[in-house]
């Protein structure tokens, strides 16, 4: 295990946040979704969705650890001392007609198949908490290289990661996805439809019971 | 309008959150659920809850905007610049069998009323597309001088939040609660079992329609 000088161990989600963080900063005005990151495609359909009474799902604030606060005279409270925390969920969350919807979104710049390294163990345990209680768990997954976006259900994930924890693939094929996920087409209101995707897994959990 | 000298107008969620982090850096170690902030008992309630597979339930973190990130060689991202953000949403969600569960928890010290001026518009703006969306929405209020707490849903106080609006009470009454609202009363495991409340809820909510 790696670990900083004061003995602590090396939080790999720090490194994460940062490259996030950094990408963000580049982020720059696009035309259009061509180059769109995955999470800014998510929050603008989010909230055409909740424009238009569709569906409210919102996704989750980073959360940070606070140290030290300051209250200058006259000003906003500045933060400045804060670390950023391993979050103990997945990113987004809502409601559908009723149904709870769970989910993480993800890209890839594979063109063949998705690591599942992009995962981490405390999503995998949460979808399966909230597939207890009959939540609809899922991920949307993107290959950059094909500007392609699936939505794949958690079940499945799950699967394809309890099988990698005892040797086997450590990925997911794109063909996998092309048969047992549901591609999203871009669209224009809103970007990213995902809606219709969950529609159909719905239909698929109808059928299945 | 109170402005900063900037321009930029004063925010009074930064205030609150002054008030908020103030108020968790004089917590103390407690015994037993007195003098524990309504927060701590709902977050520890939660832990019990998925725990046992009951309910899937977190609040959602602070939103913080960061503006500036340092990254010391050897050691972990340090935040130094950060803003508390308006929150879009409550600050509690999740999933109970099969429903999503949409929910802000407030106390006062008053005795016989809880003001209204606790709430903000953006929390019952959510309340109602949640509801749209057939969530059960409610709020958790404390009286903390009395240790009672109640579940309220949060229809009834969308009717009293409006009705203020056009110049009526600017509180809800402790009877309201005592003949509308569903008492918790604390336990040993969860401390606060609110789940129970829900579940009143549920049957109000089936015989009703």
């Amino acid at each position: 295990m790696i670990k900083y000088p004061n003995g602590q161990a090396f939080e790999p989600v720090a490194q994460l946040k940062h490259e996030q963080f950094v990408k963000a900063k580049q982020q720059k005005v696009v035309f259009g979704h061509r180059g769109m990151a995955l999470e800014d495609e998510i929050n603008s359909s989010n909230e055409y969705y909740r424009n238009h009474d569709t569906a409210v799902v919102y996704k989750k604030p980073t959360p940070v650890q606070i140290v030290h606060v300051d209250y200058p005279k006259r000003a906003k409270a500045v933060i400045k001392e804060a670390y950023f925390r391993q979050p103990s969920t997945t990113d987004y969350n809502g409601v559908y007609q009723g149904r709870y919807l769970d989910f993480e979104a993800k890209e890839t710049k594979n063109k063949r198949s998705f690591p599942l390294k992009n995962f981490h163990q405390h999503q995998i345990d949460h979808f399966k908490r909230c597939l207890k209680q009959q939540g609809i768990c899922f991920v949307l997954v993107k290959f950059v290289a094909w500007e392609r976006v699936f939505l794949y259900p958690a079940t499945k994930l799950i699967t394809a990661w309890e099988a990698q924890q005892q040797g086997g693939a450590k990925s997911i094929q794109l063909t996998e996805f092309e048969h047992h996920g549901y591609e999203i087409k871009y669209a224009i209101h809103p970007i990213l439809p995902y809606i219709q995707a969950v529609e159909q897994l719905l239909d698929y959990l109808k059928e299945s019971n």
